[in-house]
């Protein structure tokens, strides 16, 4: 078994990773760490771990930490990058879920996150966790800098079109949406249950975190820089997201949709609908797949409105998370992400 | 007092206007008609209306309608133009907050309606019922085309744009979302609670029937065609819509505010929001109002984010419907709109 | 035009009164308050009362709030008791939303409460602003303790029951469910929309402040202490409030149903519905109106179900107090207080 | 692999049990029916079921069904009587999570469901699953009926107090909580999104199909009758469902506490929550299991509230069957059952 520890097990996305730890049939959770919540039973929190999960929180402590064989930061930005370069240094490898490694310009990065980077000289190590365009990178690799949840629902709505050069001049519009999840579990007035319920709305429409990451994504596969607008928007409801992507092609939807279906044929986790069908986000809940649909305005030949849904917490966090752990440990890239979207 | 029908006053447009004409004060309802609750109390089926409406549901009678001062049709598609003719023929005026009567072109609306017009003869006198593009098109008007809930959203956002000239070439992406009471009150699965609940999706991505109402509605006043794409979308919520529109311009963000908030300046309904702002569709619930809110991507002073927000059946149907006929009828144009959203 | 003051109008409840009092014929806004943000507009935090409300937040100051007619207070418990006295003795008259002035004894205060009343000699002035059990009492009145949201469902779902002493032996069961509204505007984890969604639970089921005074206004109607278990619950919807009231009773259903038609025919926001109905929350939506439904289990004619729904933030708070403030000062009962609730 | 038939795979119930056999490691789906469906793959109805199963659904056949092992029946009441004695006589075990063999009279079976039973001389056979009652009567039973989602978790809240003898005179009132699906997939009004968001009601005050079910196993259990009323409510949520049971005890809540503890100290889907805990509904939200919080009311050392809350589609209807197949089959009673609830 692989000894898995997580730092910042308290908020969604260490919640999301608990459950599918939990399961996982070659992951044992040996450390767990909250500073607030040190000393409580995890399933005293999260009651829904009961019988599943017999951990106590700890205060983070390097030390303990460094004994397990892979540690997931599921923390607030700035935190990984603090602790990582002492587990790494003890032989301990590290998966951030936060924003710490995504970036590889740590200029870029202070331009964004508001502080400067503590160790610039990992980011080059770090591996950017995202399989379906980085697979090969990821067995041995020490860091793995995990996604943002609209960098991995745009980057694979996007990744077919940019390899085969297909994406032709004009602006990519990447309007996401996403559920309340993505705001966290911290005690804020706007996510309180009667701010958000009931309404829709965009915010950082004037400049998101995640734009440069997209942007860094987007110009690594496509090997140039590729225009984009990003605005996200906060959906009424708990868990999933869309990327609605609006783009400018050179050739006709029955030749995209061929393109992406090869693309895409043996990938575990990515799937395009059938032709003419939108995806739903309730399809994905809970699971770790991407679905994919493909339209094209009508008398617009050279237009493409590509829909890709995800689960924010599962693919756009813990479950990428677990399967850039198999990936790491040359287990099945599947393993633990085998549970299937309760419907209704 | 005016004496005012309503036709279909059991879908939920039909329910917005029997709310707004019960406390307007200037109206009277005269006359409600559904043929499969002929007999019932109004108040039977809209409990909420008990004390405020007295009226009894009557088989549709062309006769008994024409005594109208005015009639409302909140119906399916093709029905209004089949009565229309004799109501007008008997002096009676007709909004109809349907599409019958919006399209121009009868050939367009046969391509996307699926039915050839019945009265192609009535469309050029029809005005289209959006008061900030067409005010003075409206007092003494006999015929009003209500416009369609996204048309409405999208027209409002861009019009100052198109009015001065400042979109620049490259596409217009109008990507919008609705509450699911834009769906109506039919039995349907996919409108069901447990399908519509905690999910996301577009729909309609390769082609919706608001697509060349918007079109007209846009080369109407920009002069010229536009090239706008359009991806509806459909949000956990009773109400509310957002048309977030991703524009081209030919200026920077403080100029498009100030041509902004010059141009709604004396609109009753239509407003920006603070700069910086997002709108929210809770703000606007249960009212006439349309809130806007305009933002530039980072580093791209030539691009404009647009946020439109108003709730689908009051400003994107029956809110709408009754500003007409204070137009019509030279009311006050906010009589019987007054009413403040609750929040929460 | 009276004027009017209110002490919190940060809060839902707050909000809440900001919206009835914007459109009320009779009330002018002259002060309100809050400390955290004084010197911000109103309809900043509220956008949605823009155009309608054009105060400022001040900090609070008895001088300035004495100068008001009446001054209500939408704050925190043990907030309105440090204040009172002062606003009193300089002629202002006090409503109070919160729960300082509800229960007669002031050991019963402190006991559910953890603090010792600071005005325990205003308890006896105090009147009790249930206008249907209490009418009387109200005009003229100088000190209003506004009825708690449980108390009010349940109080109404009992008053003709307990008047006509057709309660028999035996235990009313009281099972309450609220939208979580009734939690507050304070940033808390357990009101966040991922927490309260889709999910339902209990609290307070070992006891909950509101049990006291539902004791105390049963005990007053009956003339008796009335045998009362009382469990809250917590509902995944913003707002509306229902007690399902269980007891047993000395006559059949269609006697209770002639004492309930009767007992509410002159009162303007209670109302029985249908014989056989269910009255449902979404009908009294953000209006001051209570339905109430009989009903008897199959084979026991001797008990009956009572089903009473209210909105918690109108009936249940900021609408009774404007109806406490009409009866206070000689205005029409329903002095605004007329707007339907939106369905859907 | 044990091969199992569904019949009625697309009503919510039928979905679920798709989810669940489709992960469970002992069964095969080898044969699924629907006369709507026939035809179509099942993954195309159900597309989160995509790569999970591959099954077609097919008309239904009593000679394909027959060649299963067992054959779930995920139908509305009245169709699996008129199966089943076929199915069995061929050698296929049946359960059918409807209610045609809950009820051992068959009078009473046709007063509440309106229709004569066709197959009474099985009703005796029938060993009703809910295994916490009645485990050993599963192993080599030829005809399971699956409890009803209130009787299950209104049966698991009173088990232990029943069996004990601590049940003092009085009445149990059983106030009941539902999310909508367990309405079903069928188009109706009173489903829509539109109609049960945002609101709350009773339904069935007078009467509810269950209530004779909940009778029966109450009254097996206790060695008597049990007087107990029983009010269904709707919440808006999609699963989950709280049995709120206020009763008369014998003895005090630690003693209380302590009964339960120990009757379901062996119980791998039964817990009982911490002192003084409230469950929620969405700890089980997709699982098998039930939780259980015990209050005393304030001063009423003889009352007790327990809180009793399960998912309806899983405890209350398909997971439950699946548990019961498990213990027919002589299968590890949790197998296929070891799924986590998401938080959020």
């Amino acid at each position: 078994m692989i000894e898995v520890g997580i730092v910042g097990g308290t908020g969604y996305t260490g919640m999301e990773l608990l459950r599918l730890v939990a399961r996982h049939p070659k992951l044992r959770l040996a450390e767990i760490t909250s500073r607030a919540e040190a000393g409580t039973r995890v399933d005293e929190l999260v009651p829904a771990l009961e019988g599943a999960v017999d951990n106590v929180f700890t205060a983070p402590d390097t030390e303990r930490l460094s004994r397990c064989d892979v540690v997931f930061f599921a923390t607030p930005n700035g935190i990984a990058m603090e602790s990582a370069p002492a587990l790494l240094e003890a032989g301990c490898r590290v998966i951030d879920l936060g924003a710490d490694f995504r970036l590889r310009d740590p200029a870029v990065w202070t331009e964004w996150y508001g502080m400067s980077h503590s160790c610039p000289e990992l980011l080059e190590e770090a591996v950017y966790g995202l399989p379906e365009a980085n697979r090969d990178a990821l067995p041995g690799a020490r860091l793995v800098a995990n996604p943002g949840c609209y960098p991995t629902a745009v980057a694979l709505g996007l990744l077919p079109l940019l390899e085969a050069g297909a994406l032709a001049d004009g602006p990519v519009v990447a309007d996401c949406k996403s559920g309340v999840s993505g705001a966290g579990r911290a005690a804020k007035v706007a996510t309180l249950f009667c701010e958000a319920n009931e309404g829709f709305k965009a915010y950082g429409a004037s400049g998101h975190r995640h734009l440069p990451e997209i942007e860094q994504t987007l110009a690594r596969v496509a090997g140039a820089p590729v225009d984009v607008t990003f605005v996200p928007h906060l959906v009424p409801m708990t868990r999933g997201m869309q990327a609605t992507l609006h783009v400018v092609v050179d050739r006709p939807l029955d030749e995209l949709e061929a393109l992406y279906r090869q693309r895409y044929a043996d990938e575990p986790f990515v799937h395009l609908v059938a032709s003419g069908g939108h995806p739903e986000t309730r399809w994905v809940r809970g699971t770790n797949h991407c679905r994919i649909g493909l339209h094209q305005p009508p008398g617009r030949p050279d237009r493409a409105v590509i829909l890709s849904v995800i689960d924010n917490l599962t693919k756009g966090a813990a479950g990428q998370a677990v399967q850039n752990l198999n990936r790491m440990f040359g287990l099945e890239e599947t393993a633990g992400l085998e549970g299937l979207a309760y419907v209704p």
